[in-house]
């Protein structure tokens, strides 16, 4: 059985297993204020070009956009966010929990547009009842999004510089953020995002690590007191030195990047073999989640064998499924994914 | 200058008003646990012939609201509602303050149908992946809506049905209740919303009270403690009994029914000359508030002279507004403001 | 029958009743925005010689509390105040329903010392560990307290000061504000206060207002988007005007000061009787409320003819027990409540 | 250097990196639906005898205990604990951000007594005016106590009774469990405290376990819903089965008393040594923890050398200071510690 519903079923990347492994001859403070932690924090920030950010390190991702948006919302101000958002529609209202309604925009594929974004804004600046609705405050972009597509450098350009009008924060949900950097088309560098974005995090669970979001802040007033938050929402590890060992291992030497480019190749794989059989794409993308529409008699017939994750129905006979590859994908599971795929057309 | 653009623009009703007044010389226990509080409860129970109802006065719609969302919600569950419901657009986000997510469904009228909140119901029961989301347990609608539009027995009894398949509660917010009591198509009595409806509240500060609402339980399980939630909420008033007076003074002889009639035809009134005239209704509807579409050109030339409330713009050259009705309206301002439209016709 | 158990148990002084009977002819804006709120205000301000301050009107304290606590504090920051605090044992845990700790110190007259205060918020800042403890950030004072007990202005003054040095808000709850500003003994004007809270309340519901409490806020950081959490927690009237003419009737001409003088003179001549008949005086006190230990057998024979409050056994004969005056408060009520202490000693 | 100053400072016990490094090479369900989870939480019913107890993994402590308070109090009602309670002085206000009060009891050595709690609630029981302060539904003890302290079953089984007379639930914190279940003097099985307590935990942080606390409800109405809970709070592990692999580890053959038992026998040792020279314990105690007044004289030449934490000063010489063992303290270090006492006393 090869299992492509999601890209977290394995543990972790070899890499990151040793690293942790190794560090368990020795002692530490506690609660992420050590020496590993300090050391992943400045490759980070220098991976980043932001030596003036501050990184933390938590362990998932729920609650990494419930401290943030505890962090950069007074009581009465809102998130924005696609209808998509996974804080709209996957984490049991975790921000409303927190105080904080989201607004949602409508998405075909899972993006905001700036123009989108604008018009909203400008609806509230105008409002003369403004005070009887929430405020928004903070946009929430997901990159890639949940639906597997990726902004562009000009795209987050034009979406900060509507931010900047309004006073609103940029937050990025980065949960796959390594598999946009290492796409073939992706012309957005992690520098640039810690310019453009004024928090984000670096998603470790989805890229191969046992668990583990680095949020990195570049906004000044979103720094203050950030770690009380943590603290409160039950979100800061005990043995924070587990964060700091596997952030170390993806940024030592380039890990990160490798585990997305292996990822999203085989996805490019798959998405060739997906066209070339003439199998239409659910939605366009270059990373490591492939969508794509296929007869549901196929489906039937791959289930038992391949795992994958059902998105829709589009018609009466055909669905929109996910298919997702990870560091712990191999090259031949795909291509028997592939080859089942032919001779079942 | 004569004001339509809200139904909440004066203090109150005379008798309203006299009823404090004379309440002034006497001394009471504070809290709401006084016999004029207790009266009123009687009357009101009386008036829904349900003997068993646990009857609470609140101060105002929004903290109402918040109140029995806090009553019959545990953390992780949420409201479902029309997109237009004031919890969704005018309480700034009352309801995710105390922790709720508010769902939306879509609604051209301000009303929710029975198949609708079955559809989404039935989507969340049959979602593996429930857990993942916020679990829809209310029901909020509002009688009259938003947007002026009243509910019909058999629609009520088909959400109440719906929402019995799914355990899931039905809450009617009542603000305006008098005017769909009152409308000549109404349907259903108190009686009928007090047997279909596991909570509601009766609105006075639109119906002519100073300020004040009646919620009245009759789903045993939203009974427990909520008085404590009330103070928690800083929804007890110290001087209760200024409530309870105002509710003995509604439901002694029936005023409560008469101020909603007495609006309602004035409103019949105003509907009947703009459709002489040719005018469409932005909305049908038999209560107080007239959504109409007019040209500009001459909404600019009654301003001045009467006030209104933009709704939206319809076209170029076109907005619905809204007119209310009230207790407070005399015949002859609206017999002004249809010679006005007449003569600008 | 004399009620002496409280000062909120008849509706209001004949003076705001007419206030308000005169405004009923009229129409005005909703929500606070209207003229009368805005010459109550300018009243207010002028009052505390604060013209750059901020005043809302909000119909109850609890929800006055916990809208302060959301303006001034992020969610890991505390309030501190004494035991005694109305917000810590009164309010059905309205704070914490609002996301804050109430840290307390222990006081046997309802006060808080600067020292105390020193010393706590030196232990804060000196604590290496603080990020796990919640973050005090407001000090919560009542004046007069719940005790009955007052502070004078170089007390208040040392408080701002300690307040001043480590950075936290210091917040006057000012439910019976009128009686200590009219007390014997008072030097502290609303000038005064003004100058040194950075947020206060101005009571009505107690100094014999139907409801209302008016928060002036001089500390710009609070002002920010007041009126969105007023709206959020439920706390904005529709009908702000009635809080409006309330106040302009405790301001036009002073009548606030002669309410609190009134009772204070009544406490006073009871207080007198007391002392010269033996009792001692549970709290000492120059204000409305009157704590007296006195023998149970003594209270027994009072009970059916006037009431108080029992505060708490102060050994197995004796209990300390609460007479509150008030504006309606007669003359005769107290000198037959005197009469009758004397006649049983 | 020796690090004694908390029992936390290392990754993990050999076994759990054993058994979670062994778990790399298969793919699982996310989410904590997997068959090792399923298989811990057998292992931990059993451990148990509580066939039909809930178990649930969730990653650290504050977690935890925000997400017990979220499951088992409505809005209004509160946590009793210990002033000493962890919820109340080291979680960054964490269960008031969820909305709720920490009701505090004074305790020299961190434990309630049963007479405590049914004052307390017998207070709560007679108040009239009940519903203006909290409503205390949940008794929090933690065992050992944060003093390093434990229960017998008979305080255990006095304090469970009175939680039934009065309708509250009993919540045991049990970080550190592992070590109160293997102390020589200990007569409390993990049977007996899931009969008495109606939910509690089993730590694995501060037992070896890299993360990791195993909850266990036992009282039905705590258990609906419970998982919405742990998603929302952020509380949720993608790869949950980390959780279940080291609670296997911990369960499977007896490691996890093996390690209390391990760490208790070297803090004996510690004792006596101290009761040898003739330093006083800070508390009495028999687990991980130890507390011993000391001079400071000596504390600042242990230093350098050996690192503790310290509790208070006792007196202008002395001071309490606690020295923790663990699955990771040698036996070498101990008497290495214990040495040093000896040439400098």
């Amino acid at each position: 059985m090869y299992l492509f519903h999601n890209d977290y079923n394995m543990s972790c990347h070899p890499a990151i297993l040793e690293k942790v492994s190794r560090g368990n001859d020795r002692q530490y403070p506690g609660y992420g204020d050590d020496d590993v932690c300090h050391n992943a924090a400045a490759l980070i920030r220098n991976a980043c070009s932001a030596p003036e950010a501050d990184v933390h390190f938590l362990v998932g991702g729920t609650q990494t956009n419930l401290t943030v948006a505890a962090a950069g919302l007074r009581p009465y101000q809102a998130m924005l966010g696609a209808q998509t958002a996974h804080v709209n529609v996957h984490e049991t209202g975790a921000i409303e929990a927190t105080g904080h309604k989201v607004e949602t925009l409508p998405s075909s594929d899972g993006k905001l547009t700036a123009e989108q974004i604008r018009e909203r804004l400008t609806l509230q600046a105008n409002d003369a009842n403004a005070e009887h609705a929430v405020q928004i405050k903070m946009v929430y972009i997901s990159h890639p999004t949940e639906l597997g597509t990726t902004y562009t450098k000009k795209e987050l350009e034009a979406i900060r510089q509507v931010c900047d009008t309004f006073g609103v924060y940029l937050f990025m949900d980065g949960a796959r953020l390594g598999y946009a950097l290492s796409a073939w088309d992706n012309d957005l560098s992690l520098a640039d995002i810690a310019r453009l974005c004024h928090v984000f995090y670096i998603g470790g669970t989805k890229l191969g690590a046992l668990f583990g979001e680095a949020v990195v802040i570049t906004e000044p007033t979103l720094k203050t007191d950030f770690r009380y938050l943590i603290k409160q929402r039950g979100a800061m590890l005990a043995k924070g030195w587990l964060l700091g060992q596997q952030f170390e291992a993806f940024f030592e030497d380039g890990l990160y990047f490798r585990i997305g480019d292996h990822a999203n190749k085989l996805a490019d794989k798959l998405r060739a073999t997906l066209s070339h059989l003439g199998y239409p794409l659910f939605l366009p993308g270059t990373t490591n989640q492939v969508f794509a529409v296929l007869p549901d008699a196929l489906l039937e017939k791959l289930e038992g064998e391949f795992t994958f994750m059902l998105q829709e129905k589009t018609d009466t006979t055909h669905s929109a499924v996910r298919f997702c590859t990870s560091w712990a994908t191999t090259e031949e599971s795909v291509d028997a994914l592939c080859r089942k795929l032919e001779s079942l057309s």
